[in-house]
């Protein structure tokens, strides 16, 4: 049986993530409808995806009984209220990263989705690539012994698209949570004992660059470093006592794993139309994972757990707490 | 008129200096005397490298009148006395880095260095390579726009030779020094604005690994990563508005510029004997430089300058204030 997708928002990165489906088996995945704020943008979006139904309001959305898990795309400043939304309706939810704006807000999510006894996942779809996987396994074998020192980057010219603290803008919130949920990966969910952070801050009040440095037990360490100023070499480095492990640009959405300098590959397939996002057919493997979670009842996912989701928004409500990066809804 | 050398210490830096001596014409550099703290030792030395005298003593050495320039190769802890021994005696003087253990042991070098109207250059050889004189031309060209982000790392697993505080030993003094000056060159010696540090001490109270984030006006920072517990790749990357400047490993010993990827080389000669650092033939460089500046009649050299070095210092002073690391000197 097929898991039936709903969408909730009809931007790029849903486009994207409808690009990604349609490269799985439509025995397995559905695309069943997408709700947006317009009806005209929901009906353009159906077409050009082929989606049975559109919704004008996310309200309709949460009453069609046809729907198996939603897709959340909406701004992340939206994310809480939609969220709720589904989950108080008993939908289960795949949320687009960042879960939400601070951890008070994720936490609410969780609790939400436990309340009513669906699945929830935090959509850090690098997390479900065959790439991370080969990480993990590599991490887990001690192919390059301890591992010592992490260091992760993400830089991309974004300027022109700055939003601002009300809507949860910014550098760390916008792609530096790619570089954090790497790091914590790396260090296999380890909470880290310090945290220190470097930002250079734009008038509108968000971080242009910064740089989160963590420090674990043991004298081991993370570097994370994003800016939406420029470009940055955009790759993940994990350097342990007996070797190196690379995971070259764009490490958020790789297709490589370099082991002291040896290569593997993990080709990505074609995407149907054109891709807002460099590499985004990938988003087909979180909605692998999430089929395959509702499929053995499961409420979570192991590869982005809630408590990871948890603790990446602990870390990121630090780093901006340090940069004075304040958003409207920290307030609240 | 060849330049003529003495040698201050007959350890592993010496050595591989006399050999990167000899790979530049005897019409411009001569090897004229060594001395270390035995006269054993020294002579050992002396036959290895033809070189005619052999001392003792370093008070042997000062009085030596057919010494251009003496190169001092000693332990960081003695650059100091050592430092002033020759720079009183109204010698010139080319000392390994770190210059000295802290900026008042700098200041004091730089003081006698001018009171006695000699030259005097801290032996941060890495600037005087044609890899960085490209990546010079580079950045005054703007060819990668301008610069916004610069990281630099060096690791190497070095725990067996760990020098206690009194030596002058850990991760930034020993090899992080290479990336501090990388950052203050690519900045152009721009004052930092402020300094972050995280660090991982040892028993010893040196630093194992530590993080040093630099900021500079205009939101431009730099991130300088070292360690003696494992390798790292070694590289550093400057990241401008307009494209990424990479120095692979070893960059602080650098034979390739990358620009956008694409690699200029700048090859080494081969050495005549076996060399104790990796691709240390390159010392050959800071000696040209220094025989440039002589014959010029300069007392310091634009690609090392004193205040280069004053600001150097200034800047590891500070991250080892804040990670903790206090050398028996700073006391002093």
């Amino acid at each position: 049986m097929a898991t039936r997708w709903g969408i909730c928002g009809a931007g790029c990165i849903s486009h994207d993530f409808c690009v990604a489906l349609k490269t799985l088996s439509p025995k397995d995945h559905q695309l069943v409808a997408v709700a947006a704020r317009s009806l005209e943008s929901a009906k353009k979006f159906a077409k050009t995806h082929e989606i049975p139904t559109a919704y004008g309001s996310y309200e309709e959305l949460v009453k069609d009984p046809n729907i198996d898990v939603v897709y959340i795309g909406v701004v992340q400043s939206h994310h809480l209220q939609v969220g709720l939304l589904f989950l108080n309706a008993g939908k289960n939810v795949l949320c687009e990263k960042p879960f939400a704006m601070n951890l008070r807000e994720v936490r609410q999510l969780i609790s939400a989705a436990r309340e009513n006894n669906v699945f929830l996942m935090e959509a850090v779809w690098s997390r479900c690539f065959p790439a991370y996987a080969e990480v993990r396994r590599l991490l887990s074998e001690k192919t390059i012994g301890d591992v010592r020192m992490v260091k992760v980057y993400f830089g991309l010219p974004l300027l022109d698209r700055e939003r601002t603290t009300q809507k949860g803008g910014g550098s760390l919130m916008d792609i530096g949570v790619y570089c954090v949920q790497f790091a914590l990966m790396a260090f296999n969910g380890e909470r880290p004992q310090s945290i220190h952070t470097t930002a250079a801050l734009l008038p509108s009040g968000v971080d242009e660059s910064i740089v989160v440095v963590l420090k674990f037990s043991g004298n081991r360490m993370a570097i994370c470093a994003c800016t939406i100023d420029c470009n940055l070499p955009n790759d993940a480095t994990i350097c342990g006592t007996k070797g190196i492990i690379r995971v070259p640009h764009p490490m958020h959405a790789p297709t490589i794993v370099e082991v002291n300098g040896e290569k593997t590959e993990f080709p990505l397939p074609e995407p149907g139309l054109p891709l807002n996002f460099h590499n985004s057919t990938g988003l087909r493997y979180e909605a692998e994972e999430v089929r395959r979670c509702l499929l053995e009842g499961l409420k979570e996912s192991v590869k982005m757990s809630l408590a990871d989701s948890e603790m990446l928004i602990e870390v990121m409500d630090e780093a901006r707490r340090q940069a004075g990066v304040v958003y409207d809804q920290d307030s609240q």
